[in-house]
């Protein structure tokens, strides 16, 4: 049994199935070649089942023995701690990892996800819409000009941004290509593959139990 | 000449003084006894006129030495590294620092700033406000049981969170003893104060330039 746990929901409906984010921490795993086992708690009252472990009763979560740590954003980082496959040695070059991790998060998805709230809440043409063509103009201009984010090659930094970016929403949200071509680099690669086909495999097993 | 320097805007309207996020930058310093001078880029032509360092367009960014960062929770987390009065040595402690600081980014901040963007926009009572009160409630219910966030005491983790949470939209949110409490905490820190006359008397000193 490996020390690394990723902790999800044991179904969820066809809509999130491939970007609920324990996809996230499987895909760092993959990359890194860290041995993991992913454990669930229960769909139906996740409201109030592990408030103990995530305050906001989201999952992802990850034991990783005495550490245990919510919000995927900051346990890729940490994952990206155990291995150069997630993030480069130097200093230099880790501070930018540092920061194009918290820009996806902080920049682009504090943007891409409340508008994907209110496009699903009805309001398809809604006030954040200016806002998000314009973060997603200046990644493109960024994106142009570089196949990954920091040094030359990828980092987890490239795996949150992707994860970001790959949202049906946001990538029918306007034609950028480069940023295309860099979700397409993304989710072409192996470890992604694996980590999405491991997770619908457990919410379609989590289908079949539901119709026992 | 210190090592260490916060770049932003010379100038800014009544209305962001006191919250433009360079403030959280000086904070740390401040916090940590930490050496730091302040530049700052012209606020007419901001939107173009540092794209080669924010490629959003943004203030505020960070100079230490061969390390040039963006994002201001990625530059906290930076600082945080060289003084244990940011966060402690501890490991598992450390992993919660890193947790709650992306928490702040990423469960509260990218949902209070949407919001309240969309209420400046006119839409007072919008489509977020019912998001916003759950996960302001979720962590009213998280400091109801603690007086800071890691650890027994103070870390970034607390100051990042404490920035968040004082933005007056997000005070006048609803009745939350605890987080009000917890506001009042960090914002009566000397070095909160001290960041903040400093960032005050910069933009009063470029009021004095603009009427030139």
């Amino acid at each position: 049994m490996s020390d690394l746990t990723i902790w999800t929901l044991d179904w969820v409906p066809e809509g999130p199935r491939g970007f609920v984010r324990d996809l996230r921490l499987r895909w760092a795993c993959e990359e890194a070649g860290l041995a993991y086992q992913v454990r669930t708690i229960k769909f139906d009252d996740r409201a109030t089942n592990h408030l103990d472990r995530q305050p906001f009763g989201q999952v992802p979560y990850l034991d990783d023995g005495a550490v245990k740590m919510f919000e995927s954003g900051a346990a890729l980082l940490h994952l990206a701690g155990k291995s150069e496959a997630l993030m480069p040695a130097d200093p230099v070059e880790r501070a930018q990892v540092l920061q194009w991790t918290v820009s996806a998060l902080n920049s682009i998805e504090m943007v891409t996800v409340p508008w994907w709230f209110l496009k699903m809440s009805g309001d398809a043409d809604n006030k954040l819409t200016g806002w998000v063509a314009q973060r997603l103009d200046h990644l493109e201009t960024v994106l142009a000009g570089r196949e990954w984010l920091v040094a030359d090659r990828f980092t987890v930094a490239d795996l949150l941004m992707g994860d970001v970016l790959r949202v049906p929403a946001v990538r029918s949200f306007g034609k950028r290509p480069a940023s295309e071509a860099y979700v397409a680099r993304m989710t072409g690669r192996p470890a992604f593959e694996k980590a999405k086909a491991d997770q619908l495999a457990l919410f379609e097993a989590g289908d079949a139990k539901r119709m026992d």
